[in-house]
């Protein structure tokens, strides 16, 4: 079964897409349920800050974030690769980089950060998460990499996982799991 | 532009459907951004019981109710009609009665209602969802209506929405809307 309406992938990480094992319909609703599930699941009781993570995790999730980033996406790929490095740019930041960040912002709001490493953990949460989509490319040969060459694109992934691993440093060795993620990111 | 996964519909309402004016692609994920959209308004500070009614939306939603109920309406439409009325019932139930019923509970909840009311106000939904429906059917003359005949629904419907009107008692004058609205539905 396809799904035009998005990228229509055979797979997904190696393994067959959902809509091509389950059908069109179920992959849709499945995303609705996910999402909802989601939301769900984190309006349980007894988590600290419970209701600034769900409100971190609808901005990264909507229109200003990851749907949003998609809706871009589908404008660029439907005129055949006339999008722009800004324009590739701003969909790594709204769809990669906007989830990372979220990810890594709930993780310091149910641990009770204060509101200065908190935006520490924001602006690492940005550069890794545009330089893990720089570094796809890459592997992928298209989108940033294909416009500005290989080279040009690594030295941008370099800066940025540098700039995110100096985010970390006043967290000391508590950022071990992060600064690894970077380091990690920088060998690929 | 067409949706062939979900009912394809031309118009919602008398207004064009979203895929029908804006394509599929749109209709997707302006599905994703408003679900999204809904628990970040709801996770906004400053209202009583909000992971309660958080909670609440999510379930109703999810697959135990609103997506569930989709899955099944689309197990039936795949098998044309070979659908039993415990079917098509259970569909009413969580797709109509169970927003309707969130609808009303999560009022109650933002109101600070009791368990006990909460009750009422979950079972006077859960019959007028119900009641909507088999009206709804009754207009397109389709799904149980079209099954069980327009004599026993219009019966059926008469008894869910004299019964939701009894959980209303104990509020008195409190429970004027929700008492218009199951007063509208017997007359439509």
């Amino acid at each position: 079964d396809d799904l035009p309406a998005m990228d229509n992938a055979e797979t997904r990480r190696g393994q067959p897409s959902c809509h091509r094992r389950f059908g069109e319909a179920a992959a849709i609703l499945v995303g609705d349920a996910l999402l909802t599930r989601a939301f769900e699941v984190l309006s349980a009781d007894g988590m600290p800050n419970t209701l600034a993570i769900l409100r971190t995790l609808g901005q990264a999730g909507g229109t200003a974030g990851l749907i949003g980033g998609q809706v871009l996406d589908l404008e660029c790929g439907m005129r055949n690769g006339e999008c722009g490095i800004k324009e590739l740019e701003e969909v790594a930041r709204r769809k990669t980089a906007a989830l990372i960040t979220a990810a890594v912002v709930t993780g310091g709001l149910s641990a009770g950060a204060s509101a200065q490493d908190l935006t520490r953990l924001r602006r690492y949460g940005e550069r890794v998460g545009l330089a893990f989509q720089l570094m796809d490319d890459l592997h992928d040969r298209d989108g940033l990499a294909g416009l500005r060459g290989e080279a040009a694109v690594r030295r941008q992934a370099a800066r940025l996982l540098e700039h995110a691993a100096q985010e970390l440093v006043p967290f000391g060795r508590r950022a071990w799991l992060l600064r690894e993620l970077a380091d990690w990111l920088s060998r690929t």
